[in-house]
């Protein structure tokens, strides 16, 4: 399990997983901080990255509403802002670990990022529009499109888009226009980008051109063939959007195949999320999981974002190779699963990784 | 455009499209008369057809009801009963004519047919199910089940499953255990199958052995990764359960590859339907499109049951190839187009199809 594999670097120390589109990783043994830095941050694109001019941008909101708008970037930035922080994750973060192997961005470790973001409430946006009584979701439509593969397909090109039910869009979803105090870059979704808190990434819709509120349930590409799962709470298992990231805690260093000196302390340490509460345990298992300790878990909890934790460990006395595993649980007492469920795809991926050590 | 190809024939004179599962399909010429006879009926299976005895099967019904039972089939032939005429179409007739060639069964133009049905209504088992306030679907749910392949796919076996707006289900559908008078057979459904009039047969499950009445979307396997296609009757294309069927006619006689004597009447036949409306008008083109003349539409109309029409066709004095075009026309004006929409996929195919004979 290596993150950087033999992939090209970026100058900035991204580890390219995809030129056309651009997508690049964090390699996740950087981590060193509760903000990861701009420069740091994974990058996931599904076309080419679309160039726009702010004074030529305007947010159409449209739809089911009493008074369809546009705002301008000006009238954007007049408004009043907030800034909340928020973890972001890719939907396929960790499929390379995969077996058997699977289509899709390989993603090791790294396509998470943790990031303050400064914005504008979706709310306020939807209140100055008017929501019709009625409706039930609001779709936001990315400028970013392309055609797609999936079957069936939909012809000609079609936009990154994404619903987003009406309960969850006016609770906490921003749309930011600054990422760790600076103007968002091309390739985090300038001029202005969704941030869903506590959802995996994709819900996130870059590039954002227009907001459409909606009577009845959107059913895009990136929600029904793509970004979407079995859901079997029902009585039959229906195809349902991705929404929730999943409990899950990683380890940044040691990293896989890192040797560490025998009978001394090694500081194990990492990074643990979830997406509907928070993280109220990390776990470190030193030989292959029979048996665990906690972890420290470091700061005060910040709501929707990562959770940085430590672990010194005592290293054996002998050399040879040792298993890491990292285990999280939320405060809702879901655990971290030792399998990737088959019903989630090639997405949702939270199972427990080991990584390999060797002492010496 | 062969319909019978090269593929063997059963003892009925059906075509043989697939043995497992069994995919039997009419040779439309042999079209006569307004009922299909039950040997001639096309067979449509997703997996191993199942071997259902009478005196053990029950339907259960249940989900957002009141009062969830199950009947016995005994219990179903003491229902009061109703009789009606439906034209079933596999929503992938035709799909051997699509350039390029795609996967799926290889439909020609033999998978559809038209019975009459002898049942208890939709409407009556609800009600006595007595149907929650905020229950908006029923899903039909077959005993046939299996695995399936495409992504992302649920794990293990499922069943053939659909559900319906329960508008519809109250409107029209039936649970039928007779065909043209006689108990279903197991590869028509034995021994209870939906009908839902005017639907693509995907919607008319067959060997049911549960109803459950629910308050949210079901977007099952068979209703968003198969049999669905790109709805663009909305702002962004979203994926749609396929439903009605779409208006056709197809020639049955002269079919392709025949000779006819020049300078005498032919009589073109065949038959034409249409899902939510009826037959207005099935016009017929010798001359591969240039002129059209109107058909004679046979019998008096019955709702969502296909419409027999003829034509005399005075054939040229010289010889050398023909090519002959049907197309209908609805009573909502919706006419045939003569191209496939791709947003359709690989279901939906009404396109006009020409067939070429030899005038000699």
């Amino acid at each position: 399990m290596k993150s950087a594999d033999n992939n090209p670097l970026t100058s900035d120390g991204l580890i390219v997983r995809e030129k056309e589109p651009l997508n690049l990783e964090m390699p996740f043994s950087t981590l060193s901080a509760f903000t990861t830095p701009n420069e740091s941050f994974y990058v996931r694109c599904h076309f080419p990255i679309p160039e726009i001019a702010a004074s030529e941008w305007q947010l159409k909101v449209e739809g089911e509403v009493e008074t369809p708008f546009s705002l301008s970037y000006e009238e954007l930035l007049e408004m009043e802002s907030r800034t909340i922080a928020a973890t972001l994750e890719c939907a396929g973060n960790n499929r390379i670990f995969l077996e058997p192997k699977v289509k899709g961005v390989q993603w090791g470790l790294g396509a998470v990022g943790n990031a303050s973001w400064t914005g504008v409430t979706l709310a306020a946006v939807l209140d100055r529009a008017k929501v019709k009584p009625g409706a039930i979701e609001v779709i936001l439509e990315g400028a970013d499109e392309g055609a797609v593969d999936k079957t069936p397909r939909p012809s000609g090109k079609i936009s990154f888009s994404r619903s987003l039910p009406l309960g969850k869009a006016y609770d906490d979803v921003l749309l930011a226009y600054e990422m760790n105090g600076e103007k968002l870059t091309a390739t985090h979704g300038f001029p202005l980008r969704a941030i869903v808190p506590g959802w995996y990434a994709m819900a996130s819709v870059k590039w954002l051109r227009r907001l459409i509120v909606s009577s009845r349930p959107f059913n895009g590409y990136y929600q029904s063939l793509d970004y979407s799962f079995w859901d079997r709470s029902g009585t039959l298992p229906t195809l349902a959007p991705l929404r929730e990231q999943q409990v899950k805690a990683e380890i940044a260093r040691p990293e896989d195949g890192e040797s560490v000196p025998a009978n001394s302390t090694v500081r194990v340490h990492g990074a643990a999320w979830c997406g509907d509460g928070e993280i109220a345990k990390v776990e470190v298992s030193a030989d292959a999981g029979a048996t665990w300790n906690a972890a420290h878990l470091l700061d005060a909890p910040v709501k929707n974002a990562w959770r940085l934790w430590v672990f010194d460990w005592r290293t054996p006395t002998k050399a040879g190779k040792q298993r890491l595993l990292a285990r999280a649980t939320d405060s809702r007492n879901r655990v971290q699963p030792f399998e990737h469920d088959p019903d989630r795809g090639t997405y949702m991926i939270n199972h427990v990784l080991p990584i390999e050590v060797e002492v010496i």
